[in-house]
């Protein structure tokens, strides 16, 4: 199980508001059970297999240029762990507990 | 007002596990009341004044140091937009009122 | 054409060097004649066919885990232009020139 | 020392073309003595000490706003290391060392 970050950012587009483009991405995510989401004011952040998180980033990175985009720019974070269960609500409590403590 | 979002990684520590520094490096945040913050699963995001949110970084970005590590890589994104307002809740909302339409 | 950005990262190796496991995943490139490829000092920089591209950086994540890494971080940024052709050096004289004019 | 790496992206223009707005961005940098800087088909990277890098690239953040962009997407990447020294040069001799070991 991996965690990734994505933004997918359209280049040129007429207007600086992309969120048009953000919501069609998630579109691809609503058809893939497998991979579990979390919308962020940044990001999407992904859990789920690492070749299916990229096959679903490979799908959201093409959805702009569906809509007529000439350029795109997409930002991956992969956050790989294999030592132990590395889940996107295991990393927040983790770190807040740790704040708690202090 | 901005939004930027950063995440701080000590590299050369023992263990894969970094919970404890990004504990520490919120601490910082804590004394900047003008400053919003988000705890995401990969990253924490800001939301303020650019040059606050700058000053809080460089302060996230030694606390590694001080607690021992050697070298420290801190990715920042910056998203700045200046003709509209712009909030970290804004930007969510944006997309899921464009999700829940289609 | 594609151009991609990536960089690995392993996270919680005993020193703060990693240049080992960036040359060990440099070997993946060596196998793959249609990748154009370059080295900076912070990532490394790759042109071809996206699929051709992400199909590297996976190979390439897998390095430092085969080494003994635990956990590791993959950065990748994809700048995707589909109007015109679209190379690493094309990008780089376009700014140089613009740069000469001034 | 620390190494850093820096794209200034305007979003909303309206062409996908933004070597224009980079070229300006490196203005900045010609008033900077102190920082040495290499262009990469992907980013700008810059070395020197980290508070004056920074300094730069909030300037050159700065820049495509002063051209009429409504809004900026700037990403950062620092690679601060303090055991030893950390130059850009020393970090690709580095690596370039152990691939021709192999």
């Amino acid at each position: 199980m991996a965690i990734a970050q994505v933004s997918i950012t359209p280049l040129g587009t007429k207007t600086p508001s992309v969120s048009r483009y953000v919501a069609n991405c998630h579109k691809v995510l609503e058809g893939m059970e497998e991979i579990r989401w979390q919308l962020t004011p940044m990001a999407t952040i992904l859990e789920g297999e690492l070749d299916q998180i990229l096959t679903a980033i490979r799908k959201m990175h093409e959805v702009p240029f569906d809509e007529g985009a000439l350029r795109v720019s997409t930002h991956i974070k992969i956050d790989d762990r294999r030592d132990k269960e590395h889940t996107m609500n295991g990393k927040v409590d983790s770190v807040m507990t740790k704040l708690e403590e202090k």
